[in-house]
């Protein structure tokens, strides 16, 4: 039986590899441009878990292809997660990435943008490179899976910094799934899953369910996420704690509350969630922890993850799988994981 | 003889109608993603030139294939114009776009970001449309050209980005040429040009000559751009007039002034230039062009601009074209144009 924290080490090893040996530049005769190679290559040198890859990687194994023929796509999902990450910093404004400062407080605001844009085209060019090995044919649809998922992302996070800035409270649970299904889910579970499965050139009945377990699992994980934002170990976690309340996002813990505080309550709780984020004192952010506490917003939201879990692992077996059993295995593993993870 | 600006209107309004009513989506039932689309289609639908996608589909026909082939790749060269102008703008802090507000301050730098994002993904996607008119081979190497192009025009942002943000003043022409050649040549004529070669199948000395006459028109077709900047005709050229001097830019028109100022006339005006953009005065402006006028930097600099097009025209008719002559006379009636225009 494969550990899967071992394997997901394995492919991350390999990904990184060719992420920093391969994909990304190294350097120029031209200082500046150095300078955008390395601002480029901080993201990726940092730690990271490789969620994505693994699932790339061993979602094309269960569905009977060779996880080799994997390994570029996952290096790619990993590359989408990089350049996401330094834009949804300097959106959101937030601190620390990874343990360290986020890198437009590294250099700047305009620098880091520029070098996400940077990032995001060699995401494309490095897709490009499937030809050799794939052909013609499963490389653009590779590529057009990568259209749908940065479509989704895009438009998750415009929905969930527009309910910030709109200062939008007319939402319910639904609301927050039709977001995070966009926001998390498809660049998280259901893209990488899915184009695992077109490089073994699995059938269209594969990619379905991949998409409906990807939605479900996806949803869960950003559950946990929220959850360890505000109730998980600093040290193991790497983003600065409370930035959700910070940051106003509407959380499913969030959510949950308000529907079940009294009038009064609530009205105090958006107050505090409607200021700027330099705006909030630490006595903010203790009051609204104090009432998730109280009213076990943070137990409610687990057990909707926990739900999502299980819906999605029965997705999961509904599907005629065509390759190694393990690999199978490792994805209901994973599937538990992402709900039960400490970071 | 068809007429130059005849025939780029012509151009624009086609790549419009497939930006608008194709490529981009129109409503969403999701309120909040119903203004990402309204985002989108924002700087497509303010007024624009359309000189890249106008070089497109005539260097196409002038390699020896059909206009309507390149019309999408047009489209989405246009689009790439969209999208990093969106970046540009919150990166240099711009305030005003094609006559109307840049798009972050009609929403916010979080909300503009995003779009510019999803915006980016948009071309990518388009671009692996051209498969059914094409074929996979072609619309590969056009999304490889894509990359290198991207590439480039991150890697010529930077470096003026970072000039800035260093204070950097140890700078010279061949700086300018270094830095304007991958920030404005390749995607501005060089790029285009070559998509079209690609589309109309054209071989690789063509390609390589379209490289050396866009690296030299995109830095002449700069140099009056940062005219036009200074001394153009603000209610013709659409951006706020002096934001080169507020923004620090490092145009040739400035380094040149700063080699031949005597030593305390330098040394006043990098300390200006080294300003924050809120802190400089109007009074820091007129100086800083006053010298210009009085130095004629104006001029050196709209020589140098014309050496560059008689070059990039001798290049030109050293490329054995297979297709309309019109087509190649309309290429030249452009370089000229592009030193010459007054918006």
């Amino acid at each position: 039986m494969v550990n899967l924290e071992e394997e997901m080490k394995r492919v991350k090893i390999d990904v990184d590899r060719l992420i920093l040996d391969e994909i990304l530049p190294k350097s120029s005769r031209i200082n500046e441009i150095d300078l955008l190679y390395g601002m480029m290559r901080d993201y990726p040198s940092r730690p990271a878990k490789g969620l994505r890859p693994f699932l790339c990687v061993t979602a094309c194994k269960a569905a009977g292809g060779k996880g080799e023929d994997a390994l570029l796509t996952a290096a790619c999902v990993e590359l989408f997660q990089h350049w996401i990450l330094i834009h949804d910093d300097i959106e959101d404004g937030s601190e620390l990435r990874r343990g360290q400062p986020a890198l437009h407080l590294k250099q700047s605001p305009a620098l880091a943008l520029n070098t996400g844009d940077a990032l995001h085209a060699k995401m494309w060019g490095a897709l490009l490179k499937n030809e050799s090995r794939l052909g013609q044919e499963r490389t653009l649809r590779i590529l057009a899976e990568f259209s749908r998922i940065v479509d989704a992302t895009t438009e998750g996070q415009h929905m969930e910094l527009a309910w910030v800035q709109h200062r939008r409270w007319d939402l319910g649970e639904p609301d927050y799934y039709e977001m995070c299904s966009r926001k998390t889910s498809w660049y998280t579970v259901a893209g990488p899953c899915r184009l695992g499965a077109i490089v073994a050139d699995a059938n269209l009945d594969v990619q379905d369910k991949l998409k409906e377990f990807g939605t479900k699992l996806g949803v869960g994980f950003q559950i946990q996420d929220d959850l360890l934002n505000l109730v998980g170990d600093q040290s193991r976690y790497g983003k600065a704690k409370f930035d959700d309340i910070l940051e106003g996002k509407r959380t499913l813990i969030l959510l949950h509350l308000l529907e079940i505080l009294s009038s009064s309550e609530r009205s105090k709780v958006v107050s505090i969630m409607n200021k700027d984020r330099d705006q909030k004192t630490s006595e903010d952010v203790s009051y609204v922890l104090s009432l998730m506490k109280r009213n076990d917003a943070f137990g409610y939201s687990r057990n909707r993850a926990q739900e999502l879990v299980e819906e999605a692992i029965g997705v999961l077996r509904r599907i005629e799988w065509k390759g190694e059993s393990e690999a199978v295995s490792l994805l209901e593993s994973f599937s538990r994981f992402a709900v039960e993870r400490q970071w």
